[in-house]
């Protein structure tokens, strides 16, 4: 049976029980994973609305203007939203390392059988 | 203060209350992200030696060997983890669509001010 949030062209996010659904961000450049962050209604619609990314943060309980406080904000090129509607995918330009540990991206290590190895090392 | 999960190179993933992290798949060939799933600690491991991307199914509660009954299995080129080791991402040759909508991504419509836009329709 065809699902209406699945097939149709209404924004409608599945929240989860914490009201937030998923955000990934890839670079628009490199296609680069940047970061995974969680997003509420309102930092959908800022990050929607202002062109830059906002998250929700879990650990602040607070709306988080990625870069408000570092000036590496993401300036979002494109958003798109998958299939049940509870993530999006933010296509973006980093104006610096979009982890707070100062890497590019926070998928700075490979995962190999026998443990992590440090990609930028 | 370093964080030996953020600096270290052991795996040590940090599962959320219900022994879940975050996956996000890309094609290794477009970079496109195709799908956003879930890991337990048994999907991640037979992720890693199998070479092909395992996911928890949240709605059925069991593990989920992406493509088992529809073919479109992942073939794992590369895993990576994130700073905190709450999510990993999963560069993949995609054997069909990875969406159970038939679409190559789920995430095939955009987001727009005013609703959503259908990319390959």
């Amino acid at each position: 049976m065809a699902d209406i949030r699945e097939t149709g062209l209404m924004l409608d996010p599945k929240y989860d029980s914490n009201g937030l659904i998923t955000a990934v961000v890839t670079d628009a450049t490199s296609g680069e994973v940047l970061m995974l962050a969680h997003m509420n209604a309102e930092a959908l619609k800022l990050t929607v609305e202002t062109g830059y990314a906002t998250f929700w943060s879990r650990s602040r309980q607070s709306l988080w203007k990625k870069g408000e406080t570092s000036g590496h904000m993401l300036a979002v090129e494109d958003i798109r939203i998958d299939c049940d509607q509870d993530a999006v995918w933010i296509i973006a330009r980093a104006a610096g390392p979009a982890c707070h540990t100062n890497a590019r991206s926070c998928f700075y290590r490979r995962v190999r059988p026998d443990g992590l190895e440090r990609l930028d090392a």
